[in-house]
């Protein structure tokens, strides 16, 4: 069952090698061989440094170089041959660069452990996957702000409690979308900030005897400062929750236009369509088009939510400082990213294709005695208590039901029933244009507002 | 971008096919593949029973079933050639088949839905793996059975607060490892009465209008009972959530086990030691003997109780009956059971070997005053009230801290002095093995007590 | 800042008082005094026990008894006083005896601890807690079943990602709910089942020196059985856990009838109505009425989701025995009996008031081609296989959209286009009626299934 | 059952009053009373706006203003009555000033609606309590440098995988959790900036009809911006979820720290004691002196962590704009606040009091060969390749095992029968002060380097 412990490069101590299932159980090549690149990278500049600060020589360096550029290649290329019995990433690099430069290879691993350069990684990986995902939400954005300014005007009915509130735009909705992503976008970029730290250097928990320059380590890999303490730099995991949670919150978001557009392509509001590539049918009813991108956004979000629980959960109870259970930070985030880069794509290549029933919307804010409140705001206006007039406006109501009517379409005569203050001009503050147009102010949904806030977000891009 | 409709089952009522990112983002034939064995068996029965009520010939249903089982062969010897355009694993077995078998291929999903096929599949696949669950559950249970018999007299401390409590032996403690998985094993028995209840028959959402035989198809699939109502069926993920969160309890106490074993290997308490086999090592320190399998198995119950969040957050807002949300019920439930099954058979193979340093238990155990519970009891024994006795054990203490000393270090006299009720007896009380025999009733550390309880526990296996 | 160590039951071997900011944070009988009865009542089973065994005289035991439902008895009328420097339900009780009864009340604690005592008192609270939950379960289920019974012929459609599938009836749809919760009572079955096991006997997590009779606690408190490992019995919070994921499931499947009532109350669906007392209104929009009850409940299903992860990650990295941890394993407990049987027993009261409006439900099951698959089925009984039939229909829905009419309203000829093999006895496939007619099996919608299914439900209960 | 709907101030639409069960079960006084003050603040800003836009007259604003202002007081006195009939804070408030300053006070709620409102009232709260915990927070890790200057020498053993890696200073071990706090006071600052954008204007979803200038409202209650769009105003709900994730990661932290102080008061480990003011006793074991404030800080974590998964749960499935699940939001927070803060100020009462046992640690670091990395450097610059070196140590450390020694204690002989490069300068390498003191640069665990750490931290406060 046991294997020569000679494979492992910690083998020196062990009197036999990990047992077969123990080996599949515990190593991490098969997912973080995606951190080859950024490994390479970290690992050059680590090199460089020993070599300035005469660890290695510049010929050793120079040869080292060579040889990580070289298997970098062949990872890129897909000809590079990972061995799970060599554990991780690391391990599986160091061993061909050893193979390939000979001894020389064995002196990479100088003043460093695996513990601050996993660290290193990740951060390096991460800030590059931070940057490809704002780039997709500000496409997403784009869409959304094209949108808002294409439907300016397009009236449809604002639901509270998924009743009928008030009349808005279709493009102050699509706005009310675009502020959610602005504000992810902002998060995102505070992560970057705390990701992009080095961890270089603290070597196993305690930093090293070499006379290392993290300084120009930090520089040379674009970092924008160096983590201040040694057993931090190996224990700390904050910024891959903080990465997780700031996408639960995009995702929740996409979720929450998930659910909008389930109803919107729903018949009971037909508010809505998108074009059949972004549909799928079912196997049994033939007339089905359903909206499963937005379905399975919806149901994706629950797996990033899932993952934050499991990151909070993986680091609460860990004494300092590396333990292996931190090795379980990197399927949730290497998920997570794929996760919410594929949805805002998908949402960003989807949007600029919806087609908008601008008639069903504004049928639908037709009903449901949408502008009642403009009947209180209107007595307001003449003289009664807010109050007051909303219980005029309630009792309006109650009675329009009664006749099954809408509010616009009681005489005047019976609207003064309830109120004596109730004129002639009540007629046009119960039109939805009318409704619309008078929330006119910063963060209002009349279209002129809706207009110059679309202008704000884009200018914000 | 989008690619002809006519690949899909579904095309008929499409323009177009859907866009590639779309198909990538929807398939599901990746993961759901694994259902395949079941898939099969599925539909074999579904087709004989559509033979049985007239809907197919029993002609037809022969050759259904020899395409069918080719196919499953194939699959077993890795040739099958699975394609995501196909969506998913029921698409690509169908379409396989009416290549085979020609358009009779076609008339197999008469009278059901992928609705009510996947739920079929998944649960038949969950009754399979539960029952290897629990085979490897009962594997680990009998080897801390074995282990508890070993170490019936092997005497540790017991700690509460991880403060030294009271003295145990090292088996009871085994013990009760051995009972929250028997816990752990009679919660799987009730999820798997629910899982095994036949969905088939609901079709789409509402039943179908062929005249399907449910009470046959159970009964060949080996389904203890059918689910009463067409919505429900589809719609029901129950059976996957308590699944998963039996697991959960599963790795809970997998957690707890490695929380114990991390800390016995470290060299403060130095109670046990596991072989080289299934420790690693560090790339730096060349000292370090790590208890890895204890700590991935601690980070892995993690993922698990994240997989629980993203089910139940997947289910709790979905209105019926099937949602594509759905969908992304399988990844967390699979990747929980291989999980959850390769921690208890890692354990199972772990535990046999692991060496227990007596004289170092029993040494911690003389720390800490772990007898002090007994004098207070002798107390009692003579007369005292208890919470009195424990107010002059307590000062006993305290006195025996400022002395540097155990309290069965401290002169008959000096006791005296804290009551006049102990006598020279009082040092019987306070030895270790004293304390723990004393504890001589149902669930007591006695070793007799633990070797009667450990002869239950195997009866029960 | 240091109060006098004399007031805790522990203080002998204390030099100094806790801080009173430590005091606050740490006491437990705000809210854990809601065990009094269940705590008391298994002081007495206790306390006869130890006469039964010698350790107390008959008088002794008479004289706790009198003075324990004395203290009961001023519990239930609200006169007594809980003092938070006396930390939990346990001690406030005990130093009540103690005053009451003089020193005989100090001798209540030999042989025990809080460790077992306070698992007992959850264990006893719980079971009641779950028989009451089963209750109002119970009364709902019955609403559900009255009202499929009422509703067994009234046609709605059958939704599949929102989009009309097939007619159901609303009777049918109920039974769906109505299964869910069936399932509910039979996990909390299970439940009571694993929670009603006596851990009294632990002591702190070795057992006892006393010869205490565990089997006579466990008959006087209606346990089903012993928990036969001390160290487990202090140290087990399963069937918490357990009980909280059970009540998620109530929740989830709750959340799921809210997202409905939510919908059909929405004017977009105006399925069914609830009485204006069930809801509430706007502060600004006069003609508002929201389901309230519908939402918190939906809104309540994440605070108990939540739980469920705090008191997993609560357990998980503990070792053994007790550890203060467990202290919050109450508020999440007791806020989550709270929340579902409130939830349950809300639901209970409003649907036998629900309004069901059928001529709307009825209009939006024609919507949507919700008898395509009725077309499908009866290709095929024509002869055509399943998938060759459902491209046809497939084909003839997405003429009829272009058509802008239903599948019905196709002339004869026209649909014959699409397969020679249609008739005109196709139209009577068409019709919401005769669809749901034809679903005529166990689990099928057809009005008589659901009557039959209806009576086994209630025979069920 | 049913109560006169009158009591609501949006009766007017309803022919019943809200049942009482339904009254309970909705109503949000009992916990939102708790941002009174808060909400007072909001409505004298909207009030004198209203005024200064001409909406009220001045004297009306002025007896607005007076009237709001006694409520104030009186609520900050305590002789308030809140009226759960009454529903929430906004409505028990309006409810009084309409008593007391009498018709005037139905003018307050003109141009606004309990959705911008509570909204405002959350984040002005919120913006409060976030300084207020950053206040907590700097005195805990003023705490912490203080520590580690003081302990800035003690040599402890480093730790990863539980098992002794290097040798650290307590010092440096302190800065680690200074650096985990400063973290989280820069992500709190971030939030204090998403947190700080006045909602108020958005009414109830839409804007108002009324010429609000919200600039000079947000520029009354200090608030950074206004939130540019009326739906997400009222529906946003991120920055809750976002605080509740930044108190999640101070938990988790402070979970770590429990971890470790638990362990280190633990007999095991002896490392450092708290004075009997932060711990309590058990009832039954009178020796105990259990580390109390830290595990429950450890089991609180759990709750916040329950909390995050509960709010992000929460608001997932929402469609726009304001739902009453939304009310949901308040009872995690305040709980959460509540928890991070009293753990936070805990701490920082109890971690100067906190006793370092210098020796213990000392000689715990002296097992384990924690100076083994130490002989692998002096290797390498002997001109040994780091992984040879590896190698060669860790064969030393397995004959060091055999032998039952240190490596220290080894002789000249026997190591260099390891390797020829070992000299008799090897043994200062390998004494624990060489040890610490040759991890000479930014991080590292060099004393000087400590000094110089905190130093940074402090001026960074």
């Amino acid at each position: 069952m046991s294997r020569n412990a000679s494979h492992q490069t910690w083998g020196g101590r062990f009197a036999e090698g990990p047992d077969a299932r123990v080996a599949a159980f515990t190593e991490s090549v098969s997912f973080d061989s995606r951190l080859a690149a950024h490994d390479i990278r970290g690992s050059i500049a680590h090199a460089r440094m020993l070599a300035n600060v005469g660890v290695l020589s510049q010929e050793e360096f120079e040869s080292i170089h060579d040889g990580l550029k070289a298997i970098a290649q062949r990872i890129e290329n897909g000809d590079f041959q990972w061995d799970p019995a060599l554990e991780d990433v690391h391990m599986n690099i160091e061993a061909r660069l050893t193979e390939d430069i000979g001894t020389l290879g064995k002196k990479l691993h100088t003043g460093r452990s695996r513990n601050d350069q996993i660290a290193t990684d990740v951060r390096l990986w991460l800030r590059d996957a931070i940057d490809q995902l704002r780039d997709e939400l500000k496409r997403l954005r784009t869409a959304l702000i094209d949108l808002a300014e294409r439907e300016a005007d397009t009236i449809m009915p604002g639901f509270t409690h998924m009743q009928v509130a008030q009349p808005v735009t279709f493009g102050h909705h699509m706005l009310a979308w675009a502020a959610m992503l602005a504000r992810d976008d902002d998060r995102l970029a505070d992560v970057r900030r705390r990701t992009n730290q080095l961890p270089l250097g603290a070597a196993a928990l305690a930093g090293t005897t070499f006379p290392v320059d993290r300084g120009a380590v930090a520089a040379e890999l674009g970092f924008d400062g160096i983590i201040d303490n040694s057993l931090d730099a190996v224990s700390d995991r904050d910024f891959v929750i903080e990465f997780v949670h700031a996408a639960s919150l995009v995702m929740t978001h996409l979720s929450r236009f998930s659910e909008e557009l389930v109803l919107w392509m729903s018949p009971a509001f037909a508010f809505a369509e998108l074009p059949d590539r972004y549909c799928t049918g079912s196997s049994i009813m033939p007339q089905k088009k359903n909206p499963d991108v937005a379905e399975i956004v919806r149901g994706k979000s629950a797996r990033v939510h899932g993952h934050l629980t499991a990151l909070l959960t993986l680091m609460k109870g860990q004494p300092l400082a590396y333990n292996r259970d931190n090795q379980e930070d990197k399927e949730p985030l290497f998920d997570t990213f794929d996760t919410v880069l594929n949805s805002v794509a998908l949402y960003a290549d989807m949007m600029p294709s919806i087609t908008v029933f601008a008639a069903n919307c504004r049928e639908a804010a037709r009903k449901g005695f949408a502008t009642a409140t403009d009947l209180a705001d209107y007595l307001v206006r003449k003289g009664v208590a807010f109050r007051d007039a909303h219980e005029i406006v309630g009792k309006s109501v109650h009675h329009a039901i009664d006749q099954g009517c809408d509010l616009a379409e009681l005489p005047l005569q019976t609207l003064q029933e309830f109120s004596s203050h109730i004129e002639d001009d009540v007629y046009e503050v119960l039109t939805l244009e009318g409704s619309v147009e008078a929330r006119d102010h910063i963060g209002g949904t009349a279209p002129a507002q809706v207009r110059a806030a679309a202008a704000r977000a884009r200018a914000h891009l």
